[in-house]
């Protein structure tokens, strides 16, 4: 961590344990640089960064403030979902919403990307081009999987950085995290399994499962600090599944987190029940604190965590270059990236090899993070503000979504319906969850750069609830 | 078609037919321009073609002359498989083959991809940069599934030339026609069902159908027109299967062409059973003939032809740009890519558009088929010298590979083994077969330059099977 970072994350801890109260000022610049002995630039640096993650505000000609504590609304609660498994049936929704977000001018808190403006475009086209100047022929047909040497060889690296031992030699290239976590699946379980996932579950998670014809059940996840050990416990010994499928950083809807002592707890319940754990992990460089979330796959001793991720969320959209460290089902995972889509495009993986060769991906990744940091303030602001009274929302520590959990009153498919005819796209809770459970919640994407179109449209969205809310209310009178 | 194919054509069909006679002169230059009024450099250019292809050779300073007939060994005869359905298991053997061929130094005849040398890969490299400076941030999230609109328009535009009607909107890119195959199958058939597949077979094919647990019923087929329509009548009366999965033009491994009206014919009974067919049409491009053989989706009035295509053996390996046009399963198709790997890699598809947009596609594909010809013509001439008596081997019009038929005695596994002990790799047969049948067959790659090097490995090869012959006679005399 750099000095300015530490000196940050000091600061953030100040106001997160009240130590710093809203409103009071910040020691001066002059002040930090005195006391502590550091540079003024390390304090500008630590100050600026709070300042985009919203933490903190400037007054001109008087200095730094602790920002207001934004109205946020309370945590949602703990998921309860139904024990018994299901097959799963949850594509034709999902493929009405994401058509439906596509579409071009609509706000897009219903998307599952942030904004493409957040990306090194031009870099990484200049990378593609100087990397194909220089290319071997005989690269493009050896380039089978497990893919580019080069480019597995920078993502060990990583994963060193990371505390995890991955050898280059049992990382598979992939199209995308997606196709990683298919193959992961497919490694292990066949037609009529049974899969755990968490709950609310990535809409893409259950497309596989229902892909394949494999039963998911859904477990208790805890909208901060992810699956509920307890009810996986119970899970486990119930369900007798042949993976465990999670998002154990900043998982997708909730943004929860899993610490790094539950992380461990959760490889060693798995390892106790020899279940496989697919870690999907796309979003772990998005965090917003000091330091990257421990891996699941970093406390796994016995190569049971199929580790996947990409650089599709946090560098190269439209790249399609993912990867799986599958530990002991390394080997199979290859085979079947063969069989089914032989490699990973040749131009993509030159590309990023390049790029993660040259440097300057930590530079793009901090500027991520802060934006984004900075983006779900504003978002977590404008939702307190215009939505009805019993909203409950998440605050994650990183990635960019919100989950919304609206009155009991609202229908999150009648309000997506809704927003749509007035040019906003949102993923309505249903698509989550394979029993179309969540029928009173939002998924708001916050990845894109915050205007008043945004804020008016989070206030269109709070009218529509109050207005359902209302609606409710003068039904139970009537 | 140019002025020059055409009479390079016409003279071809002399000499198939036998009207031209090995070792005959053919008419001056200076004769045909002035008999037929044609230009010197039309003559030049046809003479030019036939002499790549191997048809007619040149003397210094006394023309061009019929090529001696090779001595080509006999054409094999059409397969007889065991008519009952197999649970496929040919992973483990076609990875061991795969392996050993992806050695760098080996001779590469069980390569299944032809040299990267004959593709314009510099000129891919600029249209990759080209495209990547103009590039739209917002394309990098919305291309998702049917894919990149400039890119599907200008394959429908190739469809037009060819005689289909296919709508750009009808068009799904995928990485590579492996995948495109792989979701057209899951578009039909569900796990435990049954797919109609040549025989011999694409190990990919039935690798495929291995992953998704189908069971596969191999036909006969004959080794220069395709798959025997009497013994499909029959495997689909009795096995009632889901799709049929066939390679129609230049099959791997057999080179075999379905005639045109054979095609139709096909279409037709597959109609009457309501059988899809997916057509793998990887190289169809690569035809020897003068015309590009017609596709069995020309025929397809009721949208059940599932046509898939790459650029991968064309134009652009590595690049993992395929597609499929799946008829009424389009949308199906659609769908299935987005919860398999999501989309195809922006810059290969962007790339191609550009290339495609820019003309020059047809002149490499010209120099691609002639060189592909020309190399055939020597390795028929190379194995007719030099391996054993009752060898068979194909004559295919168009691909980049050889099937050999060994005598009995030879053991294509054993010869691999041996082969790969002296630097050369092959395919040998039992890799194309659910039942590991044709054991004493092998597949050869003539993509290639000719060399001394592969004269060497052809006559090795031969002295292998040879001394396999012998050894068995002296087995059988002892």
């Amino acid at each position: 961590m750099k000095l300015y970072e530490a000196l940050a994350e000091e600061l953030a801890d100040l106001m997160a344990t009240g130590v710093l109260r809203p409103g009071e000022k910040l020691p001066s610049v002059r002040q930090q640089q005195e006391r502590r002995g550091v540079s003024p630039s390390t304090v500008f640096q630590a100050y600026y960064q709070l300042e985009a993650r919203g933490l903190i505000e400037s007054r001109p000609r008087s200095g730094y403030y602790v920002a207001p504590r934004r109205v946020a609304a309370p945590e949602p609660e703990v998921s309860r979902p139904d024990a018994a498994s299901t097959l799963v049936d949850v594509s034709e929704l999902v493929f009405q919403v994401l058509e439906a977000s596509r579409a071009p001018g609509n706000v897009p808190f219903g998307s599952a990307f942030p904004s493409p403006l957040l990306f090194p475009l031009d870099k990484l086209g200049r990378a593609v081009a100087a990397s194909m100047r220089h290319i071997d022929p005989w690269s493009t047909v050896a380039d089978l999987p497990p893919g580019n040497a080069e480019l597995r060889r920078q993502i060990a690296l990583r994963y060193q950085l990371d505390g995890v031992h991955v050898s280059p030699d049992d990382i598979v290239i992939t199209n995308g995290a997606l196709e990683a976590l298919n193959l992961c699946l497919q490694a292990v379980a066949r037609p009529g399994d049974t899969v755990l996932v968490e709950s609310p579950s990535f809409y893409a998670a259950l497309q596989a499962l229902e892909r394949i014809g494999l039963k998911a059940v859904e477990v208790a996840t805890h909208p901060r600090d992810g699956i509920d050990l307890d009810a996986l416990a119970v899970a486990l010994a119930q369900h007798k599944p042949r993976a465990c499928w999670l998002m154990t950083s900043f998982q997708n809807p909730l943004g929860s987190l899993m610490p790094p002592q539950k992380k461990q707890a959760l490889v060693e319940l798995l390892a106790l029940h020899e279940v496989p754990l697919i870690e999907d992990d796309v979003y772990g460089e998005l965090y917003f604190g000091a330091q990257r979330p421990a891996l699941a796959k970093r406390f796994d001793s016995l190569g049971i965590v199929m580790h996947c991720s990409s650089f599709s969320k946090c560098l190269a959209p439209g790249f399609r270059v993912g990867w799986a460290a599958a530990g002991r089902f390394a080997r199979q995972v290859e085979r079947l990236k063969l069989t089914t889509s032989l490699a990973a495009a040749m131009p993509s993986q030159l590309a990023l090899a390049q790029y993660l060769g040259q440097g300057g991906y930590e530079r793009h990744l901090r500027q991520l993070r802060s934006a984004l940091a900075g983006q779900q303030q504003r978002m977590l602001a404008a939702v307190a503000a215009h939505f009805p009274p019993g909203t409950r929302v998440t605050q994650p520590q990183g990635g960019y979504f919100l989950w919304v959990v609206l009155p009991e009153a609202v229908d999150a498919l009648a309000l997506h319906g809704q927003a749509l005819a007035q040019g906003i796209s949102i993923a309505p809770g249903p698509m989550f969850s394979a029993k179309r459970a969540f029928r009173n919640c939002i998924r708001l994407n916050y990845g894109h750069a915050w205007d008043a179109r945004q804020e008016a449209a989070v206030a269109t969205l709070g009218a529509l609830a109050r207005a359902a809310c209302a609606a409710a209310e003068a039904g139970a009178v009537a």
